[in-house]
């Protein structure tokens, strides 16, 4: 059973406000649960689920048994953010993040500026998990990373990859010599330039592009050319985050056209 | 001022099934309305919007004042399907498709198997409509292309890239030698392998990829490759149509590593 202000808690943790005072975010669904139980950076503080879910999934939950309170299906139904809850809901620690970057010697990485759809800030996440950069950077107007949107959208990448707020400058200082390379508009064709073997992918909003104060300290400035016949204002952020990664991980140099 | 039976129609058209009685659907927001106006493929068959509106975008509206009707704040309200109505909803017509496959001769395009996202959805036809490419083409089993979150997150893309329903087979018997190129896990290198000048590019559902039957008509599987110490179980449909998309447009012939 739950109580009064465990349950006040729990739906405390769905404002950004709340996760950063206690440093714990919600995590839903028995599929995102399953992947937050089977890996080691991030740390489980409790798991609120049915029995039922808990006896189907009882060797990945067994070490976890002494933080597992059963719920029913209306308590849980409190405590849930979604429409149709999913069995079950974890609390896990946010985990900790030094003040300026990550060592990221000889990485790939992303930085994004302004990117506010807790949409493409999950599938952002995916990319960076999928080809392995070893940080996810944002501005401070991003969407917050453990909002639960972003935690369901990433398919629990945000369990994986590190992302940590910084200023754009501050990031670039700590790494001296580490390229920034933006996505704009009307910059260098991605298709016909040499990329350099790693670098620090830098994504503008969904609205209104790299913001001006970044993009002065861009070191080049690169365009995923439109086609014949194109008539798209732009790409969505975290396609145009995914063709960059993609060209960066095969470092597509001067294809034969 | 809006009748009951206005009100009626505009909000009936939120469901799949009143759009394809009526073949009208609904556009919303005073970015995507003025963009409708602005092309010529579909046609607009009534606007209701906000006076104010209507006198600061003057000279786009001038051609269609005679099917411009000034609605309230409250009255949008009532026919909006977004929490916060901006300034304008327009009634459009969904153009006809042909039955069988547009004219294809030397072009690259998608076929959508299952993608079921109004998110992913609205961001594959951007892709399309960003690259030039002619159609997109869709399983039955797809979120409806003019669903009012597709068009939203297509930013417009829809009103350019002609969208069609029709079976795998179908699509590729009405079009013979055209090479199928689908988005899998476990094929070949998109980074090592030698693309064609033109395919249909293949991208299954979010939840389970191409279907079985699907698959076995594919004239090649390709997979973008997973990077060192890559942990997602997979990217984003839209990602991966963005960056096969862009491997095709760029024909990125063995890059060199």
């Amino acid at each position: 059973m739950l109580s009064a202000s465990q349950q006040k808690f729990l739906t405390a943790l769905q404002v950004k406000k709340y996760r950063q005072k206690y440093h714990k975010f919600t995590v839903e669904g028995s599929k995102l649960v399953l992947e937050l139980l089977a890996q080691k950076r991030i740390s489980v503080s409790a798991i609120y689920g049915l029995e039922r879910w808990q006896e189907e999934n009882a060797a990945a939950v067994a070490a976890f048994n002494s933080i597992f309170t059963p719920v029913s299906e209306a308590g849980l139904k409190k405590i849930s953010a979604l429409t149709t809850p999913n069995a079950v809901l974890a609390v896990a620690e946010m985990p900790e993040t030094p003040d300026t970057g990550l060592p990221l010697g000889g990485s790939t990485a992303f930085y994004l500026d302004g990117i506010r759809d807790p949409g493409n800030m999950g599938a952002i996440l995916r990319i960076a998990d999928w080809f392995g950069f070893p940080a996810v950077y944002c501005s401070p107007d991003c969407a917050d990373a453990y909002n639960q949107k972003v935690v369901q959208a990433s398919m629990g990448a945000v369990f994986r990859v590190p992302v940590q707020e910084i200023a754009f400058a501050d990031l670039l200082s700590a790494n001296p010599g580490w390229p920034a390379l933006g996505a704009v508009l009307d910059g260098e064709n991605l298709f016909e330039t040499e990329l350099p073997a790693e670098g620090l992918l830098v994504i503008g909003s969904e609205g209104s592009g790299i913001s001006p104060a970044v993009e002065t300290q861009l070191t080049r400035r690169l365009t995923i050319p439109r086609g014949e016949g194109g008539g798209a204002e732009s790409l969505n952020a975290s396609v145009a985050a995914g063709i960059l990664a993609a060209f960066m991980a095969g470092r597509a140099k001067k294809p034969a056209f």
